[in-house]
């Protein structure tokens, strides 16, 4: 095996000069010709029939150019995601205050706004409903469908009720919303191509979702609609869905106007429209025998998908696959449901369902190794799925599991087995604690998205050596750009520093699925190291011909050797353009094989797994409930890091969204209207508020990842909000059951 | 054989729209925000010593935020075209009138253009040489080298001492400038990317020329130089090479400036700097049988290059191979130069470097068949190249071979044999008189550039069946982005409307050569059907499984069919997409063999010719000196019309060209000084000028083209002006030894 060059260094993000000296284009900073701006007409009210629209006074402001409402669509008014519930305007009802309902053109942005606000809808209030446990009731208002239900999935493994347990615990916990809190809120521009199709430009995650969009909301073919990524700033889930709707508005409006337009969210409105993570409500119950091994496990979940589906299908799959947690237990029944309320749809979010439930599972491990008078790690180790082992849906795990590794050195490195002590043990004001948690992550879309786990790529030698590649998925903050192009170089023999990716277009490669479920790495990654090894295969022939040698070339600092003749990385790139060598291809990449019974939940719903722990230390002010996260330690076996400072990154990165996640950030919307849609009344984790978090980087490879990687977006998040919850009843001897944990429900627990 | 669907038909041109309605974006049509003008410094002088420049008043100016010269140039000051002789901006000496010295910068362009005329170039004059027979004597002041030779050819096939002729003729042939006269001037922007690298749209042939020549000016590696074409007003040859120079100059400008930058060229700076079709003298000498069998041709050609080589070379070489015409000849000397004056560079237009000596070639044989008391025509047949002939350079003639065949259909077509008679059976005033002429013409660009004998493409199937694709040759108004449509639409058996090409873009495709000598049906054709094909049997396993069915798959009217099992493209697609089949894929096309003996040109050339035949009839009006071209012929075996519309188009405006290049295109330059750099002063034909041109389309196959199709795009204007120069003789009696033949020259031959 040739020893690696790029991969596994710390590489210089491709994108770090750009972005710290401020030269990156975000959508905002970008402008076109002629250009006109856009702003969004919404509905008042959570559940309204529209009874009629004047827009008169709007139309007499100067600088307004048009308003257009869903009559004015020009192709379908079903913005494609899961389900075509959705549409881009509402034209009838709406079912959520803050609902797109029209949208103005002007010469200016505050001239748009100002007319957006001046029209005014005529409505009746209709009869609505807020709470999803409210909406699966027979007698509820109905929104979605005869019962409100989005989806439902049963998961059942051997059998609960013969399950002999010696002892048995239960609990109910409930999960609010958490919103995004990218740096940069939606926005897109839409340009009106001179061959009649449409350029779309904007900060988005999913492309090819977009592409969709556009082409269904103007009646165009694919071809004539190209989606590129601008600069984005922050996703995390969130522009995964909703540029769909943005990029969608853009695009009829360019259409039906014939200039450029601007379409930018202000904070307030991304807050009120944008898809969040959902809010949701766990009952849950462990069996145990006496000597720890859990025997069952039984979990109702049910998710507030809001007023449209969106992505609620899938986000309550995978929590539903990963609803038991990281543990080997023979008998599983697992009954989830995604429910239609009068709220913001809720969608996309770092860990896709399962923070909700891992809250929940994580919680009860601990309460369950009180019962029995167990330390919570130990209780934790006895159970965790190791090699030959199954999952809830009966999948044998037979290659790269550290997750005992994770927890052996997240112990070590926290201290664990000095610093844990019972509850009961702690003293004064302000309680010192220590907590853990585990997890398990399916990498990729899995059997829920199995029609989308492909990836397209595009890779080229340019005659002076450098290497441009295209992926179909996206740079948005978590480092595809650096990875990719590190992937790129260690299987060409190229130096890093003279390949680079382009932006993400559509037009250049094909539907790729979109970049979410921390499945880039894996997928785009394999589709670039497909495409380098062809081109490498053209390469090595000349290479031999060159050192007039013999068998395999390796590649080593910008050279290419056979035994111990050596040539030139540019040297041989000229000659292959001498030789007209063919230096461009185009890579692709799927994954067979995931399966989950309709019925049971069985099968194999992931090609392979991303195995978490952390440990966070607190310490809580009993009177004032404010919790201080001291210490926190999240250790990830991720296969193998691509690129080590880039994973860490990640790592910290999602573990301080966890914190948040966990401790205040708390959105407030009371019968269905949003009362904090900012950064005053919505408190995300500041560098002030982020402990010094440790990441932990295990290795166990996956064979078939790119040099043995998996995926590690999602996972930092996942479970830092029990470790956390485990830490304060750690500290208190007082169980949260609820997030986020909030300092009056800390002091009032 | 599969029916042809798309290929063969004159479908509707996929630009046709946007153009008639001006929706189509020409470069000056494009801004860019915050963008800066610029304007070119030239040498007022056609050689001189720069000893300093007073630009105070210039930078004084409002609005100029900048002057730029050599010295401030990023990278390299050497423009990589052939040679690397021509600095992007002239240092210490400038070798002709209107060369760039510098750079101006300003808010808008008339700022630009002001400042730039206010830059004192403080100089003293060299000696300097204006013709290329004196530029080639000893004593000569030497602008290239020791001797002012770009470069030189020779041809020796038989022996011409050796050869024993009954009759000989030989005489001095010369022939002025032509000037491309596109609709659209030279122009550029280029637009800083936030990664450090540097966009640049243009109008253009050769993007990858451009990306070589940005590279090259900016010190930038390739994979962060993209270049876009734009959509161009024609190009001729004229977009080759200097579009190098503008797009460099202009990254230069917008990298100093760190502003997009803009710079089109005014249509008298354009007259004066851009490379236009060498001037020349060809000496030319026959000797033939009685019965008319020509036995030796010698020939002696002289090309006027300019002050810097640019493409003079490859023209020479061009002309060089064809300078016996389409006839064979047992014995041929060739002795080809291309001398260095100091007056603005030639480089490539339509015909590069054949027009020049098909004049001398095909006016001589029309002398020779009067010597022989002889219809020219049979003459002509006589020593035409028949299959299994060899050429000039001995090369064998094996397959598609129509000359013959496009002389007889021209003759038919003019009643030839009714209309031709002696010279001087004409009598009045206003004479009538007819002629005729014969080429052949090499496709591509043979060994002369057999590196670059190399097509790359990117053909992508979307998910609702709509096709992309992409090449690295360009559409300039020739109809490429309709004929390769069609031949993707062919090969994928996709209907043509859902399927259309990008613009141009070095970043998707890998270099592929230049879009000139004709190449682009047979290069970027080729690549995009071996593209297409490797897609399309991806398609057809899947045809084969859903129609459960063996055996070949035919494609008909959106519909793929084996024996009559029939099911639509649309549902084959969907099923494709759905089994996430990769529908994506990077062709290439290589020539391979071409060959041309350094010593005496023997050798293959060229992969396959295209043979062509003109008849003009003419009325001259023996007082003024007038010539009307009453009526034209055009005849071309191409192997394959892909689009005969098209093809009729290319044959109607090449014509035409070469009707302006016979009769009144005449540039005028006296001691390096441009006396009439505009269309006042340099008459093109205008549509009143037009005769009925009557194109007609031989096919004779070509096996390895797609569908059988070889190149079109010059042969319509190589022959046109002997044609007419026949005519004039045989209506006059005057053989006319110069272009163009102006009302002053004919009247007092």
């Amino acid at each position: 095996m040739s020893k690696l060059n790029s991969v596994g260094k710390s590489e210089i993000r491709k994108d770090a000069v750009s972005k710290v000296t401020g030269e990156s284009l975000f959508i905002n900073d970008v402008k076109f010709p002629d250009m006109l701006y856009a702003a969004t007409v919404r509905s008042p009210a959570p559940h309204i029939k529209i009874l009629g629209i004047n827009d008169a006074e709007a139309r007499k402001l100067p600088g307004v150019k048009g308003i257009y409402y869903a009559k004015d669509i020009p192709g379908e008014n079903k913005v494609p995601l899961v389900f075509q519930d959705y549409p881009f305007l509402a034209d009838k009802t709406a079912q959520f205050q803050g609902q797109a309902v029209g949208l103005v053109v002007a010469d200016d942005p505050i001239s748009a706004r100002r007319a957006a606000a001046l029209v005014k809808i005529k409505y009746k209030e209709l009869p609505a409903v807020f709470d999803p446990l409210e909406a699966l009731r027979k007698k509820s208002p109905k929104i979605y469908g005869k019962d409100n239900v989005f989806k439902k999935f049963v998961i059942k493994k051997g059998d609960i009720k013969k399950a002999k347990a010696d002892v048995e615990i239960e609990d109910t916990f409930t999960v609010n919303y958490q919103v995004h809190a990218y740096l940069e809120t939606q926005g897109a521009i839409a340009v009106p191509r001179d061959d009649g199709g449409m350029n779309v430009y904007g900060s988005m995650q999913c492309p090819f979702y977009v592409q969709d969009a556009v082409a269904k909301v103007l009646g165009e073919t694919y071809n004539k609609v190209k989606i590129v990524q601008q600069t984005t700033g922050g996703a995390f889930g969130g522009k995964e869905d909703v540029p769909s709707i943005v990029c969608g508005h853009a695009a009829m409006l360019a259409r039906l106007t014939g200039k450029p337009v601007k379409l930018i969210y202000s904070r307030e409105e991304d807050f009120q429209s944008m898809s969040k993570r959902h809010p949701g409500w766990v009952k849950i119950k462990y069996g145990a025998k006496k000597n720890g091994k859990i025997v069952f496990c039984k979990v109702k979940y049910i998710l507030d998908g809001g007023a449209f589906a969106t992505l609620s299908p899938i986000v309550l799959w995978r929590g539903t696959v990963h609803a038991s947690g990281p543990y080997e237990i023979d008998n599983v029944l697992i009954e989830t449901y995604a429910a239609a309320t009068n709220k913001v749809p809720c969608g996309a979010y770092r860990g896709f369902g399962q923070p909700q439930v891992s809250f929940a599972n994580e919680s009860l491990i601990d309460m369950l190794a009180e019962k029995l008078n167990m330390n919570p790690a130990r209780l934790r180790e006895i159970n965790a799925i190791r090699k030959g082992g199954t999952t809830a849906t009966n999948q044998k795990i037979t290659e790269s599991i550290g997750l005992l590794k994770t927890m052996a050195l997240s112990k070590k490195s926290a201290g664990w087995a000095k610093k844990w002590k019972k509850p009961s043990a702690r003293k004064g004001v302000k309680k010192y604690g220590i907590g853990m948690a585990s997890s398990i992550y399916g990498v990729g879309l899995g059997a829920g998205g199995q029609h989308l786990a492909k990836s397209g790529s595009f890779v080229q030698i340019e005659p002076d050596g450098s290497v441009i590649i295209a992926v179909g998925n996206t740079e948005m903050g978590q480092g595809a750009r650096t990875v990719l192009s590190q992937i790129a170089a260690e299987t060409l023999g190229a130096p890093y520093e003279i390949v680079d990716m382009m932006p993400t277009d559509t037009s250049r490669v094909p539907d790729s699925g979109p970049t979410v479920a921390s499945r880039t790495t894996v997928m785009s990654g394999t589709s670039v190291m497909n495409a380098c090894k062809v081109i490498r295969g053209r390469i090595d022939k000349v290479v031999r011909k060159k050192l007039k040698a013999k068998g395999k070339v390796l590649s080593e600092n910008g050279f290419y050797k056979i035994g111990n003749k050596k040539i030139s990385y540019t040297e041989v790139i000229a000659e292959c353009w001498a030789e007209r060598v063919h230096l461009s291809h185009a890579g692709w990449f799927r994954v067979e094989g995931t399966t989950f019974g309709e019925k049971d939940g069985q099968g194999d719903p992931y090609y392979v797994y991303t195995w978490s722990t952390m440990i966070a230390e607190v310490e809580v002010d009993t009177e004032t409930g404010l919790v201080e996260v001291l210490n926190f330690i999240s250790a990830h076996d991720i296969g193998k890091a691509i690129n080590p400072r880039e994973a860490e990154g990640q790592i910290q990165g999602g573990s301080l969204q966890g914190i948040g996640y966990a401790l205040s950030e708390n959105l407030v919307i009371v019968k269905g209207r949003m009362l904090n849609p900012n950064f005053t009344g919505y408190i995300i984790p500041t560098i002030m508020d982020s402990p010094d978090i440790k990441p932990i980087i295990v290795e166990e490879k996956y064979p078939k990842g790119p040099y043995g990687a998996k995926g590690l977006g999602e996972p930092p998040l996942i479970c830092a909000a029990p470790a956390i919850a485990n830490a304060i009843y750690n500290a208190t001897g007082k169980r949260i059951k609820a997030l986020p944990m909030i300092p009056e429900r800390v002091k009032c627990a």
